[in-house]
């Protein structure tokens, strides 16, 4: 049925596939554009980039979710523009992606690394590795100082999206310190299950991390009377945490994913965006794109089509 | 170095690829034991296997970290059998297995499905779609019935370990009820991050999810003085969880990984075990074995290996 | 259409995942009997078994094609069960399987290896790398010693079919002297490149490889009227070679595919059966199945069904 | 050994990660450039893009190997670029490569098609898919026209090299006539195992198809006294052809992969470029880079970077 429809559709309006053409000093955006004539991944790419500009066009509430060691890989210009041009209206990433973002604000830099380099060794020098990168342990007593600060007297029960704040409003030169000044809800479903969580355990004796107060955020902004967008990059808690926010409301109408995992494996991070209709987590209409194709080349494809497309 | 070693002991021990044979009514173990003398993944399925063993012969203190959709998958039985032997110690689990195994232990049944069914017409008949695994939208009200009645009146602070242990003493029939016979401690770091998180933020109005005591309960079960060992299914938070308790003793020393990840996409659960040494998170000494293989294969052939060849 | 006839059908046969039990001394084939009832790629492997021996009860021609290292990861007992006990009746290999194959067969042995050994070192000791397999080069100057004298007096065009025979005929001991034997079908349509090919190129001045022979055979072998089957391992030129053959007949009625390869890139190798349809390489109605996982764990246990399911 | 090196290299030469900043108008180029500076596969395609500069600067010899659906998936402008700007002196590709640049040539052209439609309504419609591109049945009766005139009367035994500039000679507008205008050999090692194959077998009752031509050939042009390079998209038969000819000379200098496959499967496609240096097919000390991610999006980005940064 579905099929019929599309074939009588395709016979009308079929459409060639158009072979890229190079020109000297190409603009991305010109590129993403012509992406959308080609195929496969480069032709989703195109569409997600279309898709996203969609959203924005249509004021959609847009969220971000972010898994995967984006900020290490040098993503972090890059969330603060979207946050900073209102591409992206609230983000939720993980508590590993705070912690690095932490690191370089406070002035501590990832290294280009080896992936193939001694592990052993690297630990006796005290260096970490991510993959390719590489980031030295006295960073993290940085983190570790400033949230010992922070945590020891802290009261009460907050949520992530609360501590979130508090830690943007201590540093410069952060998209966590747009996040705060902008007012956009960041939230971090896995602050615990990070090197932020274990200082909480050690400093925050007073706090409690209340996630409910999180829930309870989520659901009321799922829960707006607008269009509903939401891009995942890279699945995980990020992914289901947004995506379950909507099981008491509508649905989304927009939704986008980059992912390097596949379906066929059954789990969450590859499963494809259709499925989540199945959980009435999308709306039975909504439009969708997945992307498989590492983030840290899809992402600032996209955001350049973004920034040259603005309305 | 290491190859120079490598090599003269190459020389002398040289060991050649040993061709499976099949053999008529052959048993699983008596398999996994020549998959050790294969390659690529079938070798690592079998040395993954022995090394396993090793862990129970030493008497190492044996975590397991489940993610993935390994209940609605079917591996409830095997996780059961894995505890009742005491072939694991403690089990890291996320929110969706500890929901769907609360479905399954209250009758409801997960169904063979169709990967590509159409889900809107799912979702329509009130059906939700895990990859080819079906599971009707009724389950999870029994689901929230029983947690409503418990969360309703329960006070005070909880670890995720707790409430595992209160859901586990309402059950019959369930993994969840040998570990709270046996009192063997589950975590589950994604609590808030599922159905049952939904609930707990609905229905649980005098209680608090502290996961700062699970982080306290995890790092002492990790200062233990015994050999410590690790079985990551699927990545995750759960293995994020289990390895960064180590962060404050000496790092595990066996580790086995089951994924279908990889990892030159520089995301955590297709990271290698080795980057895990750079991070202290394993002894620089520590044994490891990774295998690529979706875990519903892997896994049953794994344990079937260690009930024949039991102590 | 489909869809509502599957629902409909689906809503008076569901049947219910079984949880996977395991035994003390439990047979592979049981295992993977209880495989059909799980999900992901168990039940789709324990699928795949059900329809190979269903193939071979209907009597159905059927090819195995073989791409990736299958001999040197130690599958050549398998392969030979497999012609001898003719759940195969015809076989189109690599060019790099047909030289691995002779090695062993003459021979020299496939050595258990180390993916991070250092490849430069290994070059220094004549030692060749295939992931975790080691071979020393000296194996194949004892290949190259056998074809030299073969191809040195050979004449006129030959099929592929015709040399692997040729060379079968002149060993002991190999899947290639049992197919000679039994008079099996095996065609190599990547000889050329291979090894072998360039051997015969050095050395077989008055013989050509003419694969126009292989194409008129295998269409041939194709257009008998009896059920045809295939089983498809790991891809490339073998599962296109027996694809294409097809395209003047009327399609497979069986395919079984083991791929580690994923649909979304658009490549073959990781293309569904159902896109074989479209090309009508298949039947309209043809039963296919494709399990994702490694064919040195999946095809030892698929055989090993087949061996305790004979007819 | 290797890693002290390393280490103390690192010491002294560490090199920040720096944070990807998008400008607006950013041109492809200025991208791949920070690209470098970046991390997982943006830095590796960032790196590659350098190291084919670097090629053509030191005037290497470079073979380019293309599997996979590239022409179907909108490649061939790209590919018909790099000859013509004599960033590629040698091109190895598949049979369907080949046919579906005649189909396109001859003016009949993919369509932008649903990876999710129905492949028997499909086949009804005398439609056939790769992936998420349609092709009409009529396109290849085109090609078959075309070859069965060039075949019917060749006689004598031709290289694939050979055929392919036969049929270059013919068309318009295609890379496959830049080719046989600039006599730049183009290798097709599965000419047998396309359509074009089929052809042959059916109408070229005259010509034999004779490899050994080719493999003289690609072994001449691999002992040429210059610096030696290939870029390697895809894997397949085309990868293996063009570094198995280095088997008889020194091993190539640079190497560049673009590939959606994994290592750990063990299979020559996923392979690293490391382990062909175990074969000595490429030199020791060879630089190489391999990027993991569709080639549909990083072959249009890296060749955007050789046009802008002409010599």
């Amino acid at each position: 049925m579905f099929f019929e429809t599309f074939i009588s559709l395709h016979k009308s309006l079929r459409m060639e596939v158009r072979p890229i053409k190079i020109k000297e000093g190409m603009k991305i955006s010109e590129l993403i554009e012509s992406f959308s004539f080609s195929a496969f991944n480069a032709r989703r790419l195109g569409e997600s980039a279309k898709l996203w500009r969609r959203m924005i066009e249509e004021k959609a509430f847009i969220f971000l979710t972010l898994a995967g060691a984006m900020i290490p890989a040098g993503m972090r210009e890059i969330i603060k523009d979207l946050l900073e041009k209102e591409f992206v209206n609230s983000l939720v990433l993980t508590g590993a992606n705070l912690v690095h973002e932490i690191c370089e604000a406070l002035g501590f830099k990832h290294e280009l690394g080896d992936a193939n380099a001694s592990d052993v060794e690297l630990a006796e020098n005290d260096v970490n590795r991510i993959y390719d990168v590489f980031i030295s342990t006295s960073s993290f007593m940085a983190v570790e100082e400033l949230l010992a600060t922070l945590f020891k007297d802290l009261e009460g029960s907050r949520s992530s999206r609360e501590l979130v704040w508090l830690i943007g409003s201590k540093l410069e030169n952060s998209f966590l310190r747009t996040a705060f000044d902008k007012k956009i809800p960041v939230f971090c479903p896995t602050f615990h299950d990070s090197i932020a969580g274990l200082h909480l355990a050690l400093y925050g004796k007073k706090v409690v991390l209340d996630y409910k107060k999180d829930i309870s955020e989520i659901l009321d902004l799922c829960s707006q009377k607008r269009k509903m967008g939401i891009v995942i990059v890279g699945g995980g808690v990020p992914k289901n945490f947004a995506l379950q926010a909507m099981l008491l409301s509508n649905g989304f109408d927009y939704a986008i994913q980059i992912t390097t995992d596949s379906p066929q494996f059954g789990g969450l991070s590859g499963a494809t965006l259709e499925e989540a209709k199945s959980w009435c987590k999308l709306k039975k209409d909504a439009k969708t794109v997945t992307v498989y194709c590492d983030a840290t080349i899809a992402l600032p494809l996209i955001c350049s089509y973004l920034v040259d497309n603005k309305l």
